[in-house]
């Protein structure tokens, strides 16, 4: 093995909550495969089959991994079913899980592999289980070096969610909430690259929930308990409570519309 | 060191939870005396003190596995009292714990010794930590390549929990549910293998809390929100809601009971 | 490099949670940087912002770590504002985090060095996420064998929590609560090596909200529902309930007063 074959990791994303001993047979079937394998837990909190939630935190942070990473992720409501099986190469990493959505902003940078459940690889495999008996098998055998390719046949295609892209006027911009963070930050779909220059050059309000506030740099630009609105670390607008939980107070949820507009002299 | 002793990894098993530190100095212990092992989280979510629990999640995952894994599993209600300190060997595997009944599942599988807690590889012993100070340096010790034999005398017996086996009748198994998993997911004792044959071959229906439910093969045989009972990854009678939570939307809880009938013409 | 070097761990504490994705970008980021460490969670579950419980966690944990860990400690209210970064050196530990407070339990102990975040190997910072583009990177570099000195210039002094000692009088100890486990054990500020020697040579009580507690040894030397006191693991006087949660049958929290008193003969 080459040294760049034993940096492989393998990053972990599921929403099998952390209680049940599902995630570890996962990490027991990898380091069984490949041992000394780094694994790294990304979140098994994801929401039993919220494939959009998923599939916004792999977005987030696949990034930050180093090349050679391998992303073990499995939220699944369709286990067992026919929907297929993943191998998916992007910008040096690696993807593995079903395709139900999971990995759509990995579109039109990603080589796309299906890959074969009944390979000489791979063991018999249960109608329930497909995280043990076929996804962390896979991403074994990649973090031991294996290319997508010998996993199963290329495919022109995968599946990607339906999403709504921000909506952008002379004076405004329209978007909506995509995620509610563990401290209650709001996080929207508006990116600050996306913008119009306006959003950076001019004075803006950003309104959600019939709130109207300013564009802050971070927290601390608010007095305690005020709320403000902010570009993100990951480049997204988001909307928090200096000290509190934006989702909770504001009551905004993932789904809900927000805007950024000019604000313009009276 | 071989190879061999190089790959063990350490599999930990508690009901401290991951709020505190306690965890982490149970992976402290383990690192301090042996640099890079491999450290693997089962669950520290168990119930505080609940060794049925504790004992069947690690039933359920210890044989994924790799030979030579160390398996540190800490529900210790009794910690400081009179109870022994194991370490086990079964099938290539180690098991370090309290001897109250959580590792009653290899029960004629397993080498038993008990660990000597004023052996000269271990610290002083505090009278509410034993993790910390007895079973953690053991799992270490194991891990780093010891046999269980160095850490104190075989003996010949270990505690087992009670539990009652299934009822075979001529048309009918009575069972009853052992474990609620993550998603609600309803687990039985009820085993595929130790099912009579009629279960596979002839049309069947499972019996739990006043419902009649057919057996399927994975969840998506039913429409969503419907219930269905199979043969889950683990060989075991499982009973689930597609799409929901079997335990709170059937009221069904450990210690119900649940019943695989023949289907007779009527 | 040496195997000293590759024995580096990095320990990590945040009040991030685990359901996001916060942890597993400071993660990416160190084996980005320094590959193959090992990376050991104390706690993501600190309330947001709750420096003093953060504090008191990693107060007493550090010293179970072996020599040459890393402590990557993020539990930073002030993100983006004024406040320092540091890089500690204590007891052959290293500790990277926040100047607000976190680290005061070294004060006396540690080296200090001030990060030097527009060093040469430092990212570009965001103004909220400082874990990722000013802590993680420097951990890492710690991590891979640089000297706190490499980050940055060295400090005299750095912030420590306003804390009060317990007061001790000649029958009484008077001390108050600090933090409550998973499990509702109590944990107060009262250590036993700094308590005069009359409280373990001659007949105490412990009194807590009302309550006179005997001094025991553990859980098991009361009956199962009956409260006790006892010097815990960390060597603190702590309060349980065997087989129950104390926090909350006793209604014991953070800031309520605790004494040791002598048992006079009537």
């Amino acid at each position: 093995m080459t040294d760049k074959r034993q940096a492989r990791s393998v990053a972990l994303l599921t929403d099998y909550g952390i209680s049940d001993w599902y995630v570890a047979v996962l990490k027991a079937v990898i380091v069984r495969h490949t041992p000394g394998v780094t694994l790294i837990d990304i979140s098994h909190d994801v929401a039993p089959g919220d494939i959009a939630a998923g599939s916004f935190i792999l977005q987030q942070c696949w990034q930050s991994f180093p090349e050679g990473t391998v992303f073990l992720a499995v939220i699944d409501p369709g286990v067992g079913s026919a929907r297929r099986a993943l191998a998916l190469h992007a910008a040096g990493r690696f993807f593995v899980g079903p395709d139900n959505g999971l990995f759509g902003f990995l579109a039109g940078l990603a080589g796309c592999y299906e890959i074969d459940v009944r390979g000489p690889d791979m063991p018999m495999s249960s109608a329930t289980f497909h995280g043990r008996d076929i996804f962390a098998p896979a991403a074994a055998q990649l973090a031991a070096g294996a290319h997508p390719q010998e996993l199963g046949p290329a495919r022109n295609e995968f599946n990607r969610l339906e999403t709504i892209t921000p909506r952008i006027l002379p004076d405004r911009v329209d978007g909506w909430i995509v995620y509610v963070d563990h401290f209650g930050n709001v996080i929207t779909n508006l990116s600050r690259a996306e913008c119009p220059a306006w959003v950076r050059s001019e004075v803006v309000e950003v309104r959600a929930a019939d709130r109207r506030l300013p564009l802050s740099r971070t927290f601390s630009d608010v007095p305690p308990g005020e709320a403000l609105a902010y570009f993100g670390s990951g480049g997204l607008l988001e909307i928090a409570v200096n000290g509190g939980h934006a989702g909770r107070s504001l009551k905004l949820r993932p789904g809900n519309p927000v805007a950024i507009a000019l604000c313009r002299p009276n």
